[in-house]
């Protein structure tokens, strides 16, 4: 029978995906009556498609409310989790098993879990110069970060927009933002290739920007956002120069934001990750950590890295629901996180362009012996109109030739032959046995050779020589 | 030093894909002067690209000769080949090891090979009934069946067309015919469903053919062609009912065309296939076989099958080129054919269709104990605009769950994401393993969790259950 006593409490810390996939899945799991979910969100929404922000920013999707995907009522009625918005996390104590939080600006309160877990996510790595709180100087990370820019381009004074970084936030801005009719330019600190992509590739993706009318900046680290005198953005100076500016987005990327976890004493891992174990359990016990703000073993390298990707953070959160279920139902078997294969995919204007596994640097940096073959072949058969270039490059194993990542870009038909070579890396392919693959072949949409086929077999030549 | 008599001699029989590979493979590999290599085609084309005839025929592909991969000249000046159009292989002693061979018209003439490979394809079946030799019945294999079928669509008196079979012919050439005006009703023999489809599956192909204007009328055997009275063709009976045709095109399949192979006592395998042993050599010393006319290694069911596809003609002729060249030098490792993985992909109107491995009924027939899962999701974030339905469905091992075949059906996304199944089938991966894929996401592309995520994981409840 279940009394008062016998009764559970998760409490999960951040409402994204990764926070509402673990208390979904660990409430499904528990039943009603077993478990008690608290979700505290400091934000005022749960469960957004962060990743759809720059199409909804760029006038693509009308709608903001369509990149909600859980309602906060419909979490609250259908899943019987209890969703506090508005309300911040400030403390842990791991081993009174209590979490202090705050309601809006109110006094701070405290409540006990039987397990927790953190869903903190990541926070906009903000450069360290003069004028970043200006106003006009955005970020782009929350939902509310995500509508206040749509608004301010509805106002229509924007004209000219200077993004700073050009990671996948600053690469699909940049078309957001060029969709809306203001004048693009991006800032990228180092003048190193984009994304970490191969020359190649890189040049395909810097065509686009050109030919889409942005301006890229390499090796133009932001030195200061300057004031137009009434508190807001007058213009940038980087690399020396000074460009104009009605407003300034800084996506320079992102860091996990973990103070709480390691003020809690939590041990943390690669670049400041939360350190888990393969069950997405911290060094607290009953504590665990999902989503960005959690370290993923790399499947390629073995090593602890921090990716910050929407597929791995429902993943991870349903992965640590079941098991936050099995701990505390003492029943069910732990499920394990497989870990990433750190796979990129991103529209730059009318490219597709993805990557997965280790790029050439970072397998490097991991210690193997790596080689590198691309081909420019074609995405449907060259007889076929509508064909144009589809660049394919394989990162391997100069000896032996094991598949270690890959990398395409074309306008069309690179999207989701990226999964090939994702399903391969994590069968642990060599090169032949990539090119040995009965790949599908119909005129209008791939060669009888797939470039996949013929990069593999172009790469196997580098072997062998 | 080489002489007259160290000189060998590779006779081909077929110039198509799977020919002209083995020619050319096993003379780059020998060398300009160590090897002179015959291929006797008895048409006038050699290696065309027989899969986009429907399109040229419809008219997507406006010259014909774009489809001619490798013209005899080039064939001849560049490669060094000896290509012989118009000759016909009438004889084969593998004792003697000797081809008979007539050119056009003329007499019976033998020449000698120290290797001989067998790339005699496929031929159209024909149903046995009256009338299939009228004017303007048709079938479509050759590049001269392709240029005569464009060439009286292009006269403007074909308005009504019957296509005898639903097969990738019969459906291909459906939307060729709707492209010119034409009707279209096509006739299946079976009241089964289309390419042995899942019913979900053939469902939405069977709605796209009608979407289109075509009749498909199952269960509806080829019983007579009727003449017109002056030698072609009026109409077609078929289960019971008279249709009026200007032209009937016979696609109702193809089998191997081995009666060459079979006369010359070379052992056949399955479905009257040339049997080969993994280095694609037949039961007779130095003879290979190659492409549609040999047998193929289900990789999933291990058994001998008769699958016509371009690709494996293409790397089938590859790998017999190299064993060729291996032989004949006596050096260098032999190369083994990976076997097929029946790999279907085609385009029915406004939807790509694919499907790999081996079908529910298939497996069935191997002894497996068979399950099968679909789902119906998106190609594209549910918020994004133009996202559409996807069909994916998974053929599993009922117990283990290891995955044995797939089916996509989708206006876009289907093609390509196929071919993640073909690799993880390849790889031996189950269902859970499929679930676990880091798969790419960006709304234009893809949801976060890709439909073959989604039906890896509803496949796996259909497990657990």
């Amino acid at each position: 029978m279940v009394t008062e006593n016998t009764r559970k409490r998760l409490i999960v810390v951040g409402g994204d995906a990764a926070g509402m996939s673990a208390a979904s899945q660990a409430k499904r799991r528990m039943g009603k009556d077993t478990l008690d979910v608290w979700v505290l969100e400091r934000s005022p929404h749960i469960s957004y498609a962060a990743c759809g922000m720059p199409y909804m920013i760029g006038g693509v999707i009308e709608d903001p409310d369509k990149l909600l995907i859980l309602k906060p009522e419909t979490a609250r009625e259908k899943r019987g989790i209890d969703v506090r918005l508005g309300h911040e996390a400030v403390a842990i104590d791991v081993g009174a098993r209590t979490v202090t939080f705050r309601a809006g600006q109110g006094e701070a309160q405290q409540q006990s879990y039987d397990a927790l877990v953190l869903a903190t996510g990541a926070l906009p790595r903000v450069p360290a110069v003069e004028g970043v709180n200006l106003d006009g100087v955005e970020v782009l990370r929350t939902f509310a970060d995500g509508l206040k820019l749509k608004q301010r381009l509805s106002a229509g004074a924007v004209k000219d927009v200077v993004v700073v970084g050009a990671g996948l936030v600053g690469l699909e801005m940049a078309e957001a933002f060029r969709s809306r009719g203001c004048n693009v330019t991006l800032l990228k600190r180092t003048a190193s290739a984009l994304l970490g992509l191969e020359p190649a590739f890189d040049e395909q993706v810097e065509a686009a920007l050109a030919r889409n009318g942005c301006v890229l900046l390499k090796g133009s680290p932001l030195e200061a956002i300057v004031d137009n005198g009434r508190g807001g953005v007058a213009a940038v100076r980087a690399g020396g120069e000074t460009r104009k500016a009605d407003l300034v987005l800084l996506a320079a990327g992102v860091v996990p934001n973990t103070s709480l976890a390691a003020q809690a004493g939590i041990d943390l891992g690669a670049q400041k990750t939360i350190a888990v174990d393969e069950h997405l359990e911290t060094s607290a016990p009953d504590v665990f950590a999902v989503g960005d703000c959690a370290a993923q073993t790399h499947r390629i390298s073995g090593q602890s890295v921090f990716v910050s990707q929407a597929l791995a953070a429902n993943r991870m959160g349903k992965i640590a629901g079941a098991n936050v279920a099995a701990r505390l139902s003492e029943k069910g078997r732990f499920k394990t996180h497989p870990g990433t294969m750190a796979t990129v995919l991103t529209k730059v204007f009318d490219l597709e362009v993805g990557m997965c596994g280790l790029t050439v640097a970072e397998a490097r940096k991991a210690g193997f012996d790596v080689a590198f073959a691309w081909v420019k072949d074609r995405y449907r058969a060259s007889y076929y109109p509508g064909t144009g270039p589809l660049y394919v490059g394989l990162v391997f194993e100069a000896t032996g030739g094991r598949l270690l990542g890959g990398q395409l870009v074309g306008r069309q038909g690179a999207a989701k032959r990226l999964d090939v070579l994702v399903a391969a890396l994590d069968a642990g392919m060599d090169l032949e046995r990539l090119s040995r693959l009965d790949l599908g072949y119909c005129p209008p949409f791939a060669p009888a050779w797939d470039p996949l086929l013929v990069a593999a077999t172009v790469a196997r030549k580098k072997l062998e020589q």
